[in-house]
């Protein structure tokens, strides 16, 4: 092939994400080799773009290596799954010792661990990218998650800085750990994500069916809310959806979108994650099963035609009171979300220890400040509790966090309360709320779950004044005897 | 080898289970060929029990399998994983075409599957089956659920049949469904065991902490609770073991039991694989995530050091309502109660129709009414609603549980209302109530959700005035398009 090698990073896959991408890299200077099964893809990114900065079309991918120069580093943007073990293993049979791959997908992180392992026998470097942000952040600035080797991040650290986000004069990108640590960070980035989002969604129900409000009001008190300590990007554009008007009918557009919550799986990955580290992450949990239970079209329908019993689903607050419940409504959601982002946080430290990586959270927390779906001022208290120490053991003990809690605690119970008493769900308020509990409780009724499995599996239990395993013969009252 | 053929069934792994399976298979009527790897625990079981009935104890593998009749037919009670997967093949590689292999333990589903596929293709039948009621019940009639083929059920059905726990004269056994499906319903059923406990855990917690009862006036709530609708096993030995009483202290065991509690797999299962299926489970994942709450020493620890702010853990009700608080908390026990195991038919439903099983729920219901721990009077109505279409589309649209619930629900939202005011932790029950709420309210807040979800990744969304799926250009208010 007499390609000439010219290009200092390539991408392969040019839907959205990628050629957002690949346009990114080209704006910062890059010489951006650019790959697509379907050649049209290609074409289009040139004809439309091509004046941007200097791109390297190629029709095969052999075409696409060769116009690589060495160490070869090419960025994949395809499906996630078989669709990436494909282009993995082209481009692995295409290119020599050395060269870079980095999955950009949102691939498990155990196939990340698997393909590194694989890619790593052949001589080569794979790193799998979380890349957030969608795919506006693709091209403006997306927060970077790389995982890999320390010797791939040599070369693939500047380029992804040259693209990613800055958050207060910082690139939002970091090694993150070695194979599938990058892909992990991601996966709980996203369960955060749809904690989040859910916690946002509990309080525009409350105001919304709960004190009967519409959706502009509710979009001002989120827009003042982006001026408190819960200023973030989502906040942000949950002000903006619910100002927006549909043109079809003239009513608010959320009103007529249709109460069904999609998902694409890394929240489910998230909390299945947690399960097998034995971490609770609760209110991503919650999150993620309120948008499967929006999704039970049919057993939502027979509830309405059964009128399953309870109260009206509105919250019996006085209009003089009004303003004070909207605050504690705030209060909720900023104690909630501290909960969800404490949790995600164990999930990383777990995942770190079980996969031996060395994750550094203050990075974790600094590298979400920009460019993706969660960054919020609140990012830059949680990278100092990190960073501190303070938060070593937990995020709820850093004292910020935990001053946060303690003022927001008592609106918080007011609201979860109220709600439940009016008929109102809010599970990731619920949930967060008795996780907190539960958590500065000096004695769990675990004790008495212990000597329920004691009684019917004898699998025995821990005596709080001495050491040991022990067993009682539970059907002959007050004989313990030590088992192991 | 000389070996006569003469036993109708064999046992191999004589651990407790196992030995306890052999008796109660020999006590009726069965010639029982019994092995295991160190001869030492089946000489221990000829000795101890040769006198109960027909065992034929072997020292090798082929020497048992020679042991047995036509079809031979024998259950492997070993651990779950590898030594399941070896002795799998060691009895593979002995037996011939049409024997049957069942394995009697823990299995995870999925290894089901794959072993069922991996056996037939050698020519045998294999059965997974799900084997409830611990050491006791395996000795005096546990619950067995049974998966893989018809044919293998026409062997195995009489000979399970005459171990199984009764339950209104009708043996606890029945053929699940191919393959898989005996492991899946047993995981599941250990799933709502967990949510069982914990709903119990939280009442117990709301009497002791809450109210300040001690153990023993809690097991007499308990003793008196189990005449109510609420009769089960885990009611009644909850009572008895917060009534027995610590030899070495004279204080309630119960107060001498370390509160944190072990877990061994099977509840994580459930919430994984109905993450999977998108089917929430709250109760049980709450559960779940409880128990490894109170596993996380560490940050328990700091939590008391911290004095993390909240009430004290003491619910304010006064003298003369603490009767019908106690009551209150009877109702909300019972309505999370019905919701858990709503969730769990779902799962059930959800993986036969993933799975391609046909499962009989009303059977499935019924065979747990004895010999499991989860057996109850309860699980007539469940079994009845399940047979008479009832509960089609979900236990919660039974008007009998439909009735219970609309009966128990003010005292349900009472309870988690004082229990948020007041800093107990009810993680369970609260997240059983919101589902209830979410599940009738006629509009969920996930139309928000969706907003932002196509406002940062045009994920697109549904119209509740026309089909089709459509993405907003948000930033330019009022201007929908059609995009898929």
């Amino acid at each position: 092939m007499a390609v000439e090698a010219t290009a200092n990073i390539g991408v392969v896959g040019l839907a959205a994400m990628g050629s957002n991408l690949a346009r990114n890299l080209a704006h910062h200077g890059n010489t951006v080799a650019v790959y697509n099964r379907h050649y049209e893809r290609t074409e289009k990114l040139i004809n439309e773009h091509g004046n941007e900065g200097k791109f390297v079309p190629s029709k095969t991918i052999e075409e696409f290596v060769a116009s690589l120069k060495r160490p070869r580093t090419a960025i994949i943007m395809v499906k996630a799954g078989g669709p990436t073990d494909a282009v993995i293993n082209e481009l692995a049979d295409a290119m020599e010792p050395g060269d870079i791959i980095v999955d950009g997908g949102n691939s498990y992180f155990e196939d990340t661990i698997r393909r590194e392992k694989e890619i790593r026998a052949r001589g080569l470097h794979f790193v799998g990218c979380g890349v957030s942000g969608g795919e506006e952040g693709a091209l403006n600035g997306p927060s970077l998650m790389p995982g890999g080797t320390e010797e791939s991040w040599k070369t693939l650290g500047p380029i992804l800085k040259s693209i990613a986000a800055v958050a207060e004069g910082e690139p939002c990108v970091t090694h993150i750990g070695e194979n599938g640590a990058g892909h992990f960070v991601k996966m709980v980035h996203n369960g955060i994500e749809y904690a989040d989002m859910q916690l946002i969604a509990e309080s525009y129900d409350l105001m919304h069916r709960g004190l009967g409000m519409d959706a502009a009001e509710i979009g001002d008190v989120f827009e003042e809310w982006n001026k408190t300590e819960l200023n973030s990007y989502l906040i942000e554009i949950t002000a903006e959806v619910l100002h927006q008007v549909d043109a079809k009918t003239g009513k608010a557009l959320v009103d007529v979108i249709v109460d069904r919550a999609g998902m694409k799986g890394t929240g489910t990955w998230t909390v299945q994650t947690a399960l097998s580290l034995a971490i609770p992450v609760t209110g991503i949990a919650e999150a993620v099963f309120a948008r499967g239970l929006s999704g039970m079209s049919e057993q939502r329908a027979e509830a309405q035609k059964q009128h399953l019993a309870g109260p009206v689903q509105k919250l019996d607050v006085a209009p003089a009171e009004r303003a004070a419940f909207i605050e504690d409504i705030r209060h909720a959601l900023y104690a909630s979300k501290i909960v969800a982002y404490a949790q995600g946080f164990d999930e990383i430290q777990a995942g770190a220890k079980e996969y031996g990586w060395n994750i550094d959270l203050a990075a974790v927390a600094r590298i979400w400040r920009g460019g993706c779906i969660i960054r919020a001022q609140f990012l830059n208290r949680v990278s100092e509790a990190f960073e501190s120490g303070e938060a070593d053991i937990s995020l709820l003990f850093a004292p910020y966090f935990k001053d946060a809690i303690a003022k927001a605690q008592d609106s918080w119970r007011r609201v979860v309360a109220k709600a439940a008493l009016n008929g109102m769900p809010t599970p990731a308020f619920a949930s967060s709320l008795s996780y907190y509990d539960g958590l500065r409780s000096d004695r769990l009724p675990a004790a008495l779950i212990q000597g329920q499995r004691d009684y019917f599996g004898a699998h025995t239990y821990g005596r709080i004044d001495e050491p040991g395993a022990f067993h009682t013969l539970w059907a002959e009252p007050g004989r313990p005897e030590i088992t192991a």
